[in-house]
């Protein structure tokens, strides 16, 4: 089956940010995944490749977003799919507008310099590989240096939230709640509004480990069973109350969005400190 | 020091998109990264902070993006941005028209299912657990399982471009290359176009772990002498070669640079074979 709808993502750059816009809004449409396609055609050193991307767009009955940097390229992309009547959408271009607009400060009109490996890409670099080392309680000696703890039972998504988080930069451990299992001390010793308790909806929860047993091909037992679940999600409860730390419930939800709650609750934090 | 360029990014979703581009938008100028802010107002639940933020992006002279899904908001923002006479781009609005109207589909005009949790991001989800657990070597037994695997020497940024290729979807595993420590036959036996040697200049790579060494407080010996980088580099080529695997020189780029280079490799290929 090919898919009936196309997006080509056209840029002298990575792509990324047209990439996330086509997602975002393809997103708003009752569309099935399997119809919808993007294209990516990145990281362009030349347009001798514009016309081509064109006329497959045409082909396709696609659309074109685009982000090229290049003063002339965008222009000549954007000819040749008015000839084509193909639609494209300027996402860079518009956006680079507003700004210079608004700062009065001109754009280079290169690509170069995208990503800065300046001291904010480093230390992203740095948090990504902090996070992969203290992964799954191996952080407990460690936890002082991380910014974000994330405390939880088994399959509340820790590890993936971390993944996220430590891609946008943040050191991100995370530590297993297991009753009988005493849990560190540190962690009701670390300053406020670092530490955040996940939780989720008990059937969901038991779902999701049966499904998990069921892929690994044991038969469960008590990991899948209710009562441990709802025993392990009290006791849980318990350490949350007793560190008094936010709690976010990921039931049904992405990690981008739990991590844009995590993120609004520690902005929130900062903007009470500021005042 | 207070900022003196300021982006509001306002969303009733995770407002990722509206950042990629802010981010995109602003490395095309020639801004020291202290003098920019973004103000992050996202997960909006109502319309009632609306006005705040508005007032807020007038008295900083700032500029909003925006991504709201909900019919109106969007609609209410402009007209409130208009009066304060603030400048907004409106880049979900924009995109979802530009999709509109060359697929004929209507937009839902809700932000709910922003994130499906549908195969697709379970898979993903999959993959973050993947890549982690089988870092640095620990994939050796599981290799053929993993999307991509990375060779290459120590601080060529193996982990961290796992990272990020996990976050994309990617089950990546990576193998260090060590002269003296016989890398396991396996990675020979792959399929072809899954492992990619990564390699880097010599100079650039001495001065990464000297910087290192000093990091961690030690006196770096053998792994920060010219010698040693030299003979390090010239084994992997050596493995690179013998495997026949493509070879991205990481010098200078930055991780998501690299990742769309790899990305471009697969999809040439993956164009190549349909052919």
């Amino acid at each position: 089956m090919s898919a009936r709808y196309h997006v080509f993502i056209v840029s002298d750059a990575t792509g990324l940010s047209a990439e996330t816009a086509a997602r975002a809004a393809l997103a708003q449409f009752d569309l099935d995944r399997r119809d919808t396609q993007l294209h990516r055609h990145v990281g362009l050193t030349s347009t001798a490749d514009l016309p081509g991307i064109v006329r497959e767009a045409k082909a396709k009955g696609g659309v074109i977003l685009h982000t090229l940097a290049t003063a002339d390229w965008s222009k000549r992309l954007s000819t040749l799919a008015q000839e084509h009547h193909v639609r494209t959408l300027d996402l860079l271009g518009l956006t680079v507008q507003v700004f210079s607009e608004a700062f009065g400060v001109t754009p280079r009109e290169t690509p170069s310099p995208h990503h800065r490996l300046d001291a904010a890409y480093f230390q992203r670099i740095e948090a990504m590989e902090w996070t992969v080392r203290h992964d799954d309680g191996r952080a407990q000696d460690h936890l002082i240096e991380a910014d974000i703890v994330l405390i939880g039972v088994s399959r509340v998504s820790k590890t993936p939230l971390c993944i996220y988080l430590a891609n946008r930069g943040c050191k991100a451990a995370n530590v297993p709640l297991v009753p009988g299992v005493p849990v560190g001390e540190q962690i009701f010793t670390l300053p406020r509004g670092r530490v955040f308790g996940l939780t989720i909806d008990a059937q969901v929860l038991l779902e999701i480990r049966r499904n998990r047993v069921k892929q690994l091909g044991g038969s469960g037992g008590e990991y899948a069973s209710p009562a441990a679940v709802q025993a392990e999600l009290a006791y849980a409860e318990d350490i949350f109350r007793r560190g008094r730390f936010p709690v976010i419930d990921v039931t049904g939800r992405a990690v981008e969005e739990t991590a844009a709650e995590i993120e609004r609750v520690l902005e929130r934090r900062a903007g009470r400190a500021r005042r």
